[in-house]
């Protein structure tokens, strides 16, 4: 079997998903390629070593361009802070090799249009890190929608809600920050959302938003005394239509008390609603309007072996999968669409396709009005 | 005691649960007036002395003017389609009747305000029906943010959904056209929950909104073959600026298969959130940030004696209330304002505060932006 | 229409629910007689005027005796603690009256079989208050397991658990001693999760359970110094078999923290399953096996108008009843029992056999082993 | 750093997941081991050959002998049916490995107890595959337990319901033999909650138990007219009484519809109450007494990093662990164990004192009494 050699960038959150991802990926399902952690970049060579140890990597390196520019390395997987994935990737498509990046894609959508030409150009295969998407209940929901069983979609209620930063106290990050950032709890979370209103009702035409810094300063890490502006959202919310004509909302904060994962979206159609919260994430809830009155109600499905990827998790239904088998199953749509040259989803140009929305919601907040997509 | 007299107008769903509460309030709340059920008007004399005998009043009018105008009758109750309680209203004013009315309270925000305006110059009392404010649970969720437990509020999202329009093959009726009903989910569902916000977040400064008609013909009642325009909204949605500085959303929709009473809301705090959902009208969930991080999450309270209104129905905590119950807390705040001539709220001005919200979510539609109240 | 004019004796938690039930319910259902509210004993003569002016009775008396003697009292009514449920009600029946007592109906089944025989002789009509088979969704449980859409039930797992006693520091109270009480959580709560078992899966061929004083010690009312004992349960379980083959287990609690109304079953079939939780008191979850493997689930059937009871409540599926509503269902059984001559459910034979399960567990927790029913 | 090297018996439901975890577990978890999936056997050459490289293991066999004996060989862990685990554990204790071997330990209490006494004498390490109890919502609540936050258990209520044979069409299998399998839902489901019962509140003292097989007959494999009898129990429950005092229930089903993985807890306590739910694997619900009457409610832990063994998966509470992922922490915890020479709970001896209440509640089962063990 050929081998597949991956270079991951960023030991952070995301970095150790990534890894626990690549290393179980095989013994999760069956690969036509054998995957290797090759090299492992981050912020010092020193660091990089330590992680790329604890990490399982062969090797490591204090810069990313030499992990990009590698003979070895065939796949740049980017788990470094958003201001950095449009440099990076540009590099590695310069050189040829596949790209794994998380969300979201980039700053702006104009550096994400780029980041996605390049790659189409290139023919290399890209991956944007969507992972709620591959979630077997959202994949099953996709199922139901695309079936027709719940009809026409003519309402979609999406959120994205965390509390990571409620706590005024919690200092200063890259998160909070436009250059390293881009937009705020729109971007980190509201991307993902974004990307589920598209995977389950299509494209969107236009939107209406409104953002909301609610905590305005924050102190500098390791500063008693200094204090920074906090550069983008903490909430956003905004209206959706979608070209099919069904229309939307969605929602993002990371000042959210309580919500640890709160994503959640109720999709309602012409004969019947699909319910799903993330917290619970290995069901959804389905009504469809063929039921007898006096039986009717919303069914709770627990995700279970004919389901979408489940089987290859555990051969019961119910037993529950978690956040790191999202990154399994995403890692192996990369590898096998790159292996056998077939279409990812989402790659840059989906991730392009959720930039141009967070843009138009800034800009509509802007203005006080629609904006066509 | 003194006695105080009702008339009731219109026998329907409403009429029904008016009735049940003016012969119950006694029973569970000590008051301080006897209440009579007068009389009963409903569209002819024999549908209303058959209603009258059924539902317990004295005497029963085919004319509503006659039961507005009777000696008797102390209060007017109306019950009736949206489309008439502005003249039943004014009427009654005129003859210096205390009014009880059901929501939306009018057509649009004009009428409604000279409703209010005549039953503030007349002196007379009044209230309109928005029942799930009485709800036990939203008035400790009340409590709860005027204590400051939660702290600022940040975020408001309600929603008031239901389904019971989702069938295309539902025939015409009166909620479906302008003269009878004004707005369609936005006025029948939204009103309340823009009634909600506004009790639980304070005034609202500006919204944005958008409407959508999914059924837009429907037969009419008793023909096969011919067909109506649905002249109204199936489902709304709209962005809220409150006074505050937080920031909101709203949705209603008749058309949301599933949702048999989708009254919901989650309002978050910089110390803290509520979530609640109607169709388990007897809990709230309850989050505050002041909890060690590994015992945090939302605590469930089940309503008991020790809130709101709860102890005259049972001495036990979540044993639970129902809709009609949310009336005869509704009905004892009416009667016992009357009684002790105490401020009453919701009443007209209340009322018309929500038709505002209303019309200037219709009119931000026209215009596709923001429109400030 | 004849009239049915009802004494009650004791005016604590259930005699306000039961005045309440008994001021209400015509104006929810349709009866066939008219219901007055003659007469209420209490302990004291000066306590009943108060409480008899309070809960809108017309005669007030402080002698029981006196009640169930008085020629205009057609229907005893006895709140008062289980101790004095025989005697009253032998009284009662003596007089020719019909007796609607709460429940457990007597302190054992010897004294309940006694009630229940002389009932029987004397014709009168009787009906113990378990009210929480009242509840429309209990009663769509039972149309669901009558239809056959479940099959054959193979098991019931039943609680009624509650938190009232949980704190050591509440001191005695009548419901502690055996000869004002009987058993204790098991009379209390237990009887109620008893009557539910059979009422859904039948009659109870033998029984095998365990009993447990968890605060052996309460101090006394009002003193600070005095101890006294408990003399009955805290908490009991017991396994079941019905006369149907079917197995199950109940399980009676007064000092589980948390429970405030911890009424719950579950019950399976041979094609399928319903769960229920009374502190959702509106809803039931069934699960039936002819669902398509990856559509199955177990479905949140809200209480609407096709359900039993519901309608005259409410026009609306979801919007809910409340604890009194199920006493209104009761007195309404009750009184149309007696006003048409037709059998009522639970009677005082139902109440007696509930006693028999109590005293069979009490005996098989004495002897360690199976006691046969 | 040393190597541990597994060899791995039975490639179905068990065998993929231990694969899975023996892959995965350094990439969540620092060791101090290196992990090497070294062989693996299965009931024929051919097959185990296939699966080895399926699962990614070295070498491969048709004779688990072999692989017992193989001196590469550190780690035999058994994933065959239960009437296998005996002998196969004796011999490879025998040739001095460590065991880990899949619950139930073995087909009754005297077996297991030699398989303990073997494995102490030669001092070799085991473990029990009885992964719920690694669950770090579990953990949690032992810890919770073990704080004396709710303090000293009174109550404990277990359950591991599922619904693999409900359906009566599906075919015998070694589950419902004695020989295979020994006791029926009791061992195979029953074991789990008898072990989480034993790991949350301690030592069983006596246990009273009940046992039913629903369906008696069951088409053998692969025929459409022979039938044969089911050896086992589909359904058991028992009561309990704890050394410490408290008392309890357990039920386990194999035909109880709708339950996919009902394993659930209740551990009442005289300061306040766990709720638990595998089905919601990711969270647990808490009540504490010392809560202001009005804000009183079970919490919802949503476990994150600050809860035992969340950290390593991820970052963010409320993200959600899987079922493999407990496999991940069982694994953990045998290779630390053995690398570190460490005690491992549950090794044989816990099986062991599973196995003693099993065999006490068929005993109390055929007695009709009470078992002391
Ligand atoms: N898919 C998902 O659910 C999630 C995605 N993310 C995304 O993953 C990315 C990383 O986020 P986190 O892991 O949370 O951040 P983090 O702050 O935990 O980790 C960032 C990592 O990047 C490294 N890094 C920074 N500058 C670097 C440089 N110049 N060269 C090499 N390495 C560098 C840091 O040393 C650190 O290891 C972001 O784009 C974020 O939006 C984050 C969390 C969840
Ligand atoms: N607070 C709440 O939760 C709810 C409020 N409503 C409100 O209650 C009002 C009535 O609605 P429903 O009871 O659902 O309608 P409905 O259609 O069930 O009943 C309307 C009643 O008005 C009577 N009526 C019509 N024209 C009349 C006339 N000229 N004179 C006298 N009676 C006349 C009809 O005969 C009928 O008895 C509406 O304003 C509606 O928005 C309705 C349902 C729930
Ligand atoms: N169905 C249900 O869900 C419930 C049923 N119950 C049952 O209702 C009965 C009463 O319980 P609660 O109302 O909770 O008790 P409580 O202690 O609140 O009230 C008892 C009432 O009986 C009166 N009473 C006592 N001795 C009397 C006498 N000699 N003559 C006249 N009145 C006398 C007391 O003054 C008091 O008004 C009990 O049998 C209890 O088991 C209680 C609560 C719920
Ligand atoms: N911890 C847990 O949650 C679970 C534990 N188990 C336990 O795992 C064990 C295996 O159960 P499953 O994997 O469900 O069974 P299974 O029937 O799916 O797999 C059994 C495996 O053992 C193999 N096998 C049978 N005889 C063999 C022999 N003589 N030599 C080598 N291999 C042989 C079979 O070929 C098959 O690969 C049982 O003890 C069961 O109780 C099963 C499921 C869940």
């Amino acid at each position: 079997m050929r081998t597949l050699k991956f270079g991951l960038i960023g030991t952070g959150y995301m970095g150790k998903s990534h890894a626990i991802a690549l290393h179980s990926v095989a013994a999760v399902f069956p690969l036509s390629v054998v995957v290797e952690c090759e090299m492992l970049a981050d912020i010092t060579a020193q660091q990089a070593a330590v992680k790329a140890k604890e990490m399982g990597f062969s090797r490591a390196t204090g810069k990313w361009h030499e992990l990009v520019n590698d003979n070895e390395v065939d796949v740049v997987d980017i788990c470094a802070p958003n201001g950095l994935h449009k440099d990076i990737a540009l590099a590695a498509i310069k050189a040829r090799k596949h790209v794994y990046c998380e969300k979201p894609l980039a700053l702006n959508a104009v550096d994400s249009l780029q980041m996605a030409l390049s790659a189409e150009e290139a023919g290399v295969k890209t991956m944007v890190g969507f992972n709620y998407i591959k979630n077997p209940a959202t994949q099953l929901a996709k199922q139901i929608i695309d079936s027709g069983e719940i009809g026409d979609i003519v309402h979609f209620r999406g959120t994205h809600n965390e509390d990571y930063l409620a706590d005024a106290s919690v200092p200063m990050n890259w998160r909070l920050k436009r250059a390293t950032a881009g937009a705020g709890a729109l971007a980190d979370l509201g991307s993902h959302i974004i990307n589920v209103a598209q995977f389950l009702v299509g494209a969107i035409s236009a939107v209406n938003g409104d953002l909301n810094t609610v905590i305005k300063e924050r102190s500098t890490a390791g500063s008693v005394i200094d204090k920074e502006s906090v550069e983008n959202d903490d909430q956003a919310h905004a209206m959706l239509r979608f070209n099919s004509g069904a229309i939307g909302t969605i929602e993002a904060s990371r000042v959210a008390w309580g919500r640890k994962m709160g994503l959640t979206y109720e999709v309602t159609g012409s004969k019947g609603s699909i319910v799903f919260d993330q917290e619970h994430l290995a069901e959804i809830q389905l009504y469809t309007s063929d039921q007898k009155t006096s039986r009717q109600g919303f069914k709770r499905i627990l995700i279970g072996p004919e389901h979408p990827d489940y089987q290859n998790f555990c051969a019961s239904a119910g037993h529950g999968v978690g956040y790191n088998d999202q990154k399994i199953i995403e890692v192996r749509d990369l590898i096998e669409g790159i292996s056998r040259d077939q279409a990812i989803w989402p790659d840059f140009r989906a991730g392009y396709e959720v930039a141009l929305i967070i843009d138009a919601i800034e800009e509509s907040y802007r203005l006080g009005q629609w904006v066509h997509v």
